[in-house]
């Protein structure tokens, strides 16, 4: 965006939402119970966000009769698409990166999101998702007996050893999201979005995980250097912390309440298609789970009613864009569905890489990519104007 | 509709919005404060109609792939308007009869609405509009003394006598209110919207008021027979009764809390281009009065922000219909914006004459404009199946 704003001549505007970072509406009791959290929806957002630039538009010298372009990525790209659908008063259109706006419902299979995962890892090396696929069973195995659970403890150089049969699920848990999380970040240099991580990390990951007929010994040591690879790359982690994921906060907490109410997103593993131990998904369960913790009960339905689902060929001026590396790409846009809302795919990305900085190391698909975003806002501009003069 | 729901084969659907009629959130306790009124919106209106319909498609056999039509009239085509722009993937197209989407801040002239009433009367009657601006200084010179307030209690047949200036200004404005209303039902034919009245009202009421230059007590004795137009025509009333004004509910209670919130609407008059006294838009006042009577203050711009103001062009399949005879046209679409958001307007038509039955006196020009809306529609339709062939 940096990089852009400077050829259109743009100002960036950086919107944080509502009950993320500092944009505390009730300051520390703003996750308190869900009577505070009442207002945390994003429809509430997306006005939040027409207030502001209507604000910015009133305030600062020149902004009045300027277009503006929503840009987003992940969770932001869904705003910005949807917020192109409900104020296309507001934006002339809208970037959305990596936005899984059919990750609801039944609009894609459940799968199709740990299958891009497995993807990822069984093109990045050889045998690389067979040796993950087996080491669940290779950990339900070893953690039956005490000495069992002691052993992978100290192998995976775990800070909290493991002590049940909890503990066990969390850790295939958090090995799991290591996994998707290594899919999403798969970048082509040194980066560190969740992690500080080396180029194409799964590659490196894959390094360590080229044999998955070892003993269940060596295939969970030969994990704990894939692991290593996502949770210590710096080599400054002197025991790994399963309640960490992430370097940064990236509103995890803001985030479950969003899952729980909103954001209702069905994914599922078969352990055929793809790596992972098999598992249902279970909205009962999922929902009993959130009112446990909020209080609240989902509507799984609401994001579908509310924004159109597969329906939105009446909108206009929405860019999706995708990496096929990028397991949300399952949910997203990636076909044309009208010739004002597009879809740009690219092979070698990952979560969100157009909007990350030029990089030396960028592929070819992605520069094209990039340049056919901007060639699209351009048009959008010149639309605005002329529209613009048309009024007057 | 009715008319029309039999050649399109359609099935009628009137959803009620929520807390009108019976649809009370909260039973009694609905209008208790503005914690219960806290759901009471337009965007929640909208919301409920698309939730509604999604469960009709789903339980109705053979409704699930029929397009949907949203029809309103007033506030109800403002909805029927704002339900295509914000859920175009709900409903195909929209009929917005006299929907007053632009009487909010400024943008059109607040005295425009008095100013149409003003020009219905002028035009019913010689000197009808001249009496009716001569009347209230006649009132105000009359209710200086306490005689002058019996003898005007005892003329207009009023059922509670006035006692003071407090309620002189309250007679005033439900003369006024009068007015305004025969202006919205003065349809070609008997009818009883608001109240039971004869063909062309104002025509009637504007035979007793052919003389603007008599004494204070003539003139007066004249509104009397003409409010007795309106609020007598049965001619079965004792008295009048000031705390009426229409005969059936359209909750009154609901709009006013809408409008203290949402649907603030600028009016204002200046007794040289309108026939009232002359009033200027105070937001300051009603905004206190409006947290006096409901704990709420509004935001005026907030519709703007929220639909759009005058930038809709981006949408597309909207009838804005309007009578040239209804002074809610003064706030609303009479001219094409694109070749889908188009304007009828029916020249000898009052508030929605479109959307009421047919009848033997409908003139011309309504004819024209019902059959051009139906037009409208079966061309939705018709789009809408050639969509649907080419997703599957």
């Amino acid at each position: 965006m940096w990089d852009v704003a400077e050829e259109l001549k743009a100002m960036l505007v950086f919107a944080e939402h509502r009950y993320y970072g500092k944009s505390l509406p009730f300051g520390a009791n703003s996750f308190k119970d869900s009577r505070h959290l009442n207002f945390l929806t994003s429809e509430q957002a997306l006005a939040d966000f027409g207030e502001l630039i209507k604000h910015l538009k009133r305030t600062i010298p020149g902004a009045a009769n300027q277009p503006v372009i929503a840009l987003g990525g992940s969770y932001g790209g869904m705003l910005a698409a949807w917020f192109r659908m409900k104020y296309p008063h507001v934006v002339a259109g809208a970037l959305a990166a990596s936005a899984p706006i059919w990750q609801f419902e039944d609009l894609v299979p459940c799968g199709v999101f740990m299958e891009i995962v497995t993807t990822d890892f069984r093109k990045s090396g050889p045998n690389c998702s067979e040796s993950i696929r087996s080491s669940w069973d290779a950990i339900n195995r070893l953690t039956r007996t005490g000495t069992g659970l002691h052993w992978l403890s100290e192998a995976l150089h775990l800070c909290t050893p493991l002590t049940n049969s909890q503990d066990v699920q969390r850790l295939k848990d958090w090995i799991s999201e290591t996994w998707v999380n290594l899919a999403m970040v798969d970048y082509p240099y040194k980066s560190d979005f969740l992690q500080l991580l080396p180029a194409w990390p799964i590659k490196v990951v894959c390094q360590y995980l080229r044999n998955p007929h070892v003993s269940d010994t060596q295939l969970l040591q030969n994990i704990f250097q894939a692991l290593n690879v996502y949770h210590n790359y710096s080599g400054q982690a002197r025991c790994l912390n399963m309640s960490e994921i992430a370097t940064r906060s990236l509103g995890t907490l803001g985030w479950s309440y969003q899952a729980c109410t909103e954001m209702v997103m069905p994914f599922c593993t078969n352990g055929i298609d793809d790596m992972f131990e098999p598992h249902l998904w279970d909205l009962k369960e999922f929902s009993d789970d959130c009112f446990k913790q909020w209080g609240v009960k989902p509507r799984p339905s609401w994001i579908t009613t509310m924004y159109g689902g597969k329906n939105i060929s009446s909108h206009t001026n929405i860019i999706f864009s995708n990496g096929d590396l990028d397991p949300w790409s399952g949910g997203g846009v990636t076909k044309n569905i009208t010739d004002t809302l597009v879809a740009i795919t690219i092979p070698e990305g990952a979560h969100h890489l157009d909007l990350r900085a030029n990089n030396a190391l960028d592929p070819e698909t992605l520069l094209l990519a990039r340049s056919l975003e901007v060639k699209y806002m351009k048009q959008w501009i010149r639309d605005f104007y002329a529209s613009l003069r048309k009024t007057h």
